[in-house]
């Protein structure tokens, strides 16, 4: 019998990373700094200290290139690391490309998604530093569902503000929550100002995650016990998640592949830049030379289409200015089904690199992105989550690019997670019942005309 | 540092099997055939040429002890097989127990269940036997996700009849099927006599396995270019998913260990039989000497309670009798959440491996499978299909047991697939709204009375 091509590269749970990657001391120049609303100053430690435990500050701000994953993550990690890099004969098949299309598979994590990757050593850190209670936001639910998990494994208690659109059209998340422990509600809430202030206005408001964000904080920040815990956006979320290249990097040696394409969904950007960080070093050393493409919806377009500018990291105005590419904090996107990638603004490190001209940026419409899905269930057998088949969709431009020209690329997707509980978009595409919004500039010159006066 | 426990046990896509194991040829007495409703004969391959395609058939009643797995199976099962063997660090640590607790999981595969182990051979079969369509039922909705995962491979049309219980209760399973492109009926359905007759009789009829599979054999026998397909009961699925515990012994012959205990949960049998008989022929064989345990709802106690008998396979009468444990082709068992465990019969093969005195039978109540398998999320961070939780449940009493003892047993649990898409039902159990159903005796005193008369 003919050697049948492979589909999965797997390591071994020795293989998975022991420290986690800081792009930063690589850059030419770094980040600016997060400044205080009231001061314009940079903000210092003692200002975080009231939503995160000391470590994770640390993280924040540190300037080593590598930091260690305690034991007790690691030990963690392994229920579900390293995850599987595929390659993803079906979809080439299905597609008559000649490019070589690989995938790497967080879907296989407890929560479905790359979150735990981060959710666990949060909590970790967090426990040990005495704290009692979590809060936290949740657009997709993935991110509260990844916290309610790392809490249930360290005895903590995890209190979750989901964004209420995704309230509304996904209940299976917040049961999955429940079944881990969580309590949620749905956001805007009555249990905060932040909350009540918005229902004042409108009482069926669909919520984004800007207001969950303000939700979540000012419990924590009025709880001496409790603490705040962020998906996506921040340094040291985004340094958790570059175990996901590191172990990439090596399945590539493994086969002896090198990616001339890489292509990841952005709504915060941590999933896209723990994927991308690893290989932008080997790319700054000369050792690869990928482009390296991030993907958001046309309906929440930051990258392609916001300001690079310092603005809050929530609705409310309740976090520190934060240098950013965005649509301005008051911007609510359409209740899209990829409701992780409903974000008004995007992470700072990533805006930065991408500032610094070392990624690229496309918007692609929702529909596109579920025919992608849909094509790669039938062909790969994983449905993938919403905000993951807009890396799919780029993926099959740059596939049938390749079938155009004849060149065998090799690309390279990050599939951040299994669509498992978001059947209903799904249905709701099937059935005929989305469509794509066109957006139009006009669509947030106003949240972009109430940027913060302080601007570094 | 020292080294940390590991958790999975990988195998390389290499180490798939390439045949399936037929445990007939090794038992002491074969068991008794099928036979003919109207004669009382065994049926031969003509009588079941309507049905199923003729590798099928062959399969079906072969004396062989291995069946070789054609390189086009193997290349689609290598999509997600091998499939990995847990150690339960977490839920021993749980229950403070010193046993040693691992677990075949079967949930990484594309419906998130074992049974795409038989799905794709039968469709393989069928797409080269020339067949345009396949009919099929499904109870929890995993085998419809797993037919229509596979035909969407082969390029075949999948229509499923869905259990109305589960087609009410749990719609994402549904969707995914359509996802895949398959089209789905609530049975009892409109579209076949025997869903009329038996909605004439009651509207607003919960189904049953017995009635799906009447509905999906009925449009299969009328239509020259369809074919049915059955995910459990009959020898040749059980064959197919011997994979799984072919697997699980290379498995634990890589980290040294043997089990004590082997339990899985059954309802037709068929993840149950694929795992155990592959340890069975190691135990006959003198080389291990494993207690192996079929575990079933008290709600549909089959083996527990049922009459070995010849009986019907579906509730209208359509199939050939099979001698097996049963409860009566008229028992419509309560809509508990293990939809997929809602069988009136066992396998034919299991039963008479059952008769033999090679497995016990415990049957465990569905609360307490609920509680376990939130004690499992919690700890071992997968949230359990209804069904799979009770080989949880059983887990759990033997580690118990072991704690008071104190010996350090080794079990492994079949762990049949995941729950994503039935949140509902541990939201159900989560708020109170399930209670255990007291089923006695004369719940199927009935249904036992009706048996045919022909009994070989």
């Amino acid at each position: 019998m003919a050697e049948l091509p492979r589909h999965k590269v797997l390591l071994d749970e020795s293989d998975i990373p022991t420290r986690w990657y800081n792009i930063i001391p690589d850059l030419p120049t770094p980040p600016p700094p997060p400044l205080h609303p009231g001061t314009g100053q940079p903000v210092g430690p003692e200002d975080l200290a009231p939503l995160f435990p000391e470590q994770l500050i640390l993280q924040e701000v540190t300037a080593d290139r590598y930091v260690e994953i305690p034991g007790e993550v690691l030990d963690v990690y392994r229920l579900w690391r390293p995850a599987p890099l595929y390659r993803a004969h079906g979809l080439e098949k299905a597609l008559g490309t000649p490019a070589r299309i690989y995938y790497k598979y967080e879907g296989v994590s407890p929560a479905g998604s790359h979150k735990p990757n981060t959710s666990v050593p949060q909590a970790y850190y967090n426990a040990k530093a005495g704290v009692r209670k979590l809060t936290t936001e949740t657009g997709a639910g993935q991110w509260g569902t990844a916290l309610s998990f790392a809490c249930s494994i360290y005895g903590l208690e995890c209190e979750v503000w989901q964004v209420g659109a995704t309230y509304d059209q996904k209940p299976y998340r917040r049961m999955m929550m429940e079944i881990f422990g969580a309590s949620v509600h749905r956001s805007p809430s009555e249990v905060t100002q932040s909350g009540k202030a918005i229902l004042a206005e409108r009482a069926d408001h669909p919520g984004s995650l800007g207001i969950a964000i303000s939700e979540a904080v000012e419990v924590a920040a009025g709880d001496p016990e409790a603490r705040y815990a962020l998906g996506s956006v921040l340094n040291h979320v985004l340094l958790h998640q570059t175990v996901i290249g590191e172990e990439t990097l090596l399945q590539f040696a493994k086969i002896g592949e090198v990616p001339d394409v890489l292509v990841g969904c952005v709504g915060g950007g941590s999933n896209f830049a723990g994927l991308a960080f690893p290989f932008l070093r080997e790319k700054l050393a000369g050792r690869m030379s990928p482009v390296v493409r991030a993907v958001e919806p046309t309906s929440c377009p930051s990258l392609t289409k916001g300001k690079y500018a310092y603005d809050f990291g929530d609705t409310a105005g309740l976090t520190p200015l934060l240098k950013m590419h965005t649509l301005g904090h008051g911007f609510v996107p359409d209740p899209i089904h990829a409701g992780g990638l409903r974000y008004h603004g995007m992470a700072p490190l990533l805006s930065h690199v991408h500032d610094l001209g070392m990624i690229e940026a496309l918007a692609v419409p929702q529909s596109e992105c579920f025919v992608a899905a849909i094509q790669f269930a039938r062909a790969e057998g994983i449905v993938a989550a919403p905000e993951s088949s807009h890396a799919l969709a780029a993926c099959i431009r740059e596939a049938l690019a390749c079938k155009e020209t004849g060149e065998e690329r090799v690309i390279l997707a990050a599939l951040s997670g299994h669509g498992h509980l978001d059947m209903p978009s799904y249905q709701a595409y099937l059935t005929g019942a989305i469509s794509d919004e066109v957006i139009t500039e006009d669509r947030f010159t106003a949240s972009l005309a109430e940027l913060p006066e302080i601007q570094g």
